[in-house]
């Protein structure tokens, strides 16, 4: 079985080497996995939009565990969320809150002072408590003794901005900037009229056309000459702004929150 | 059986790379867990400290193998350390002098060129020599065939300072900054006297309170309100100071080696 | 089995972590390594390095999967080569070209939906296709049921520089800093006559002895001073200009594709 990390440890302290030594002290065949650790320091929005596109490509039973946790050792909640074929532990802070309650099968709140270190400090639950729970997990320990269940609509969410429809535009924002310096917005290719072939992205002065035609729906980076911007759906479905063979962001000055809209009208 | 790295090397390069399939070469079962590779170039002390704060939490028999090795090539020798249950790999550098040597149940200078890759480099012996004692290690060649029992009084000490206690205070130095800009010292938790309720720490212009009454005594850090400084002892036990949701190394304008002290007086 | 990845995906966002996923999905029992995904962005000669520095270190049959691949989405091919007793997953963009023609055994056109991802996106191929084909093939599918077979002349080649001979000389070049500072170059050890006990490295203004004779012929780091620059053939039996607890590139302000000559007239 797998179990998957995300966390804002970074990786040059001892977070994240004894992290995985408590769940292999515990559950030594399991697989782990990094799914990043350089989530910037509790960005719980960004470690959200991290496993929103990542855990549909493990396994079923996949245990996905993430630690973005800003206010560790108060009264937050640790939820463990049953949805999608996939298990997710995490700090009830919105982390999970892009998956929808009517997709949850199952949610518990985490309460299991015997399935955490003898020891609990204030400040690493990811050592004491996250990673010895995801051990018991793996060791089939029933999610019921680990925790009760609570309603899901009681959990946590965190505002991540909507696109708007407009009059033949969609208005929306950066959410955040890849490791390439593209821009990734939250305009969903579902947003768009299936019959606009062609359309404009508007972003600060910029202006970037957005080819729609069918045959080209899908675009690659190669596309527009080195060094030029491009606009394109990306590999998950949202619109990004992207400069082949360099970085949209730092030639564009924008970044997370940068407003951008993305228009049809009279092209 | 795992086997833990720690190193200077980076993840640019193919060094942490080809030090796995050397290992991997030899023992295809091992469990292979990356402690850190992002120890600053040549800080034998970071990498004593990091290894002294991760050991405990792996199961007995773990192999940790750590290469800083500013003097790798020259006539240093390669020690294999026995205590704690755990097993170190490490050059005679101080690097495994957080071990005390009454804790210390056996130690061996390596010495085995059977047991090295056919052709040795004088510039990179984690590929080299490390990687392939720690795969026969796994193994179970045993360690009397890989080197000769030394004497434990002999292995290379380095200066970590000590706090020192004074009237009514504590003076430390900071011993590194973390990933979140935490600034962690060497004052333990074990220094100031059990009836001392509350303490100030001061570092160059800031004075920051310590709470340490019972029901406080271990700290979280969102007790304090986003942006504002706060003293705690951390999950290894040593006084930090840390910035809710912010950088205390930056407001601070602090680093590794910056004096601070912990007093009691008139509070 | 093993299978290496290499990238430039950095990580920082779920890139890494879903082809793993992918991966595992379809081979569980595959040892995944990590060679490194902070290739510079679209830098395939360090990606060409790379590789070339690591694959010998592997046991036979491992799979190299290394996706640096500025074209994806084009009608760039995918190649599957096998060779040295490894076999090797690459976009055809120079990045496997380390392997001479009359080396390679076996060599494929990768051409194969049915061992795709069902959705195959325009920009991550790493995900759709490479991490698909690289479990389909741990599976044991066969490569001829993946794609066609190619001549091996035809895989795209790229330049790196080579060093020339000249009168009592070699002028080469820095092929890439590493993460220490050290500059590695494109002269290699074979290149110098048997006979050249003493030879100077000239790079800008600086000069810099490199020691032949026999008994020092490999050098290691701290034969200098702390601070001092030194000239050695490294890990790999490259020339490379290192400095002794320090960085050589900053000291030098030199870089990838600085110039350099190595000289042993009138010494």
């Amino acid at each position: 079985m797998i179990i998957t990390l995300t966390t804002d440890f970074g990786l040059e302290d001892h977070f994240v080497g004894v992290m995985k030594g408590v769940i292999l002290s515990l559950a030594p065949d399991a697989a782990v996995v990094d799914l990043s650790h350089q989530i910037p320091p509790q960005n719980v929005k960004r470690a959200y939009l991290l496993l929103q596109q990542s855990y549909t490509y493990f396994p079923p039973d996949t245990l996905h565990v993430a630690v973005i946790d800003p206010t560790v050792g108060s009264e937050r909640r640790i939820l463990l969320v049953k949805a999608f074929r996939q298990r997710f532990l995490a700090p009830d802070n919105g982390l999970l809150s892009f998956i929808p309650p009517a997709e949850i099968r199952e949610i518990y709140a985490i309460h299991a002072p015997r399935y955490s270190l003898p020891k609990v400090s204030q400040t690493f639950h990811g050592r004491d408590v996250f990673a010895p729970i995801a051990g018991y997990l793996h060791r089939q320990v029933p999610a019921s003794e680990l925790g009760s269940v609570i309603q899901a609509e009681t959990m946590v969410k965190i505002d991540v901005p909507n696109a708007r429809s407009c009059d033949q535009c969609v208005q929306g924002e950066v959410l955040y900037v890849d490791h390439f310096g593209n821009l990734v917005t939250n305009i969903g290719k579902h947003m768009l009229p299936a019959n606009v072939n062609r359309a404009q992205v508007i972003l600060g002065k910029a202006r970037i056309a957005l080819e729609l035609n069918k045959s080209v729906r899908q675009h690659s980076y190669s596309q527009a000459a080195p060094g030029v911007l491009l606009a394109l759906f990306n590999s998950s479905d949202l619109l990004e702004i992207a400069c082949n063979m360099g970085n949209a962001a730092h030639l564009l000055e924008a970044g997370e929150g940068s407003q951008l809209a993305c228009s049809w009208e009279n092209l």
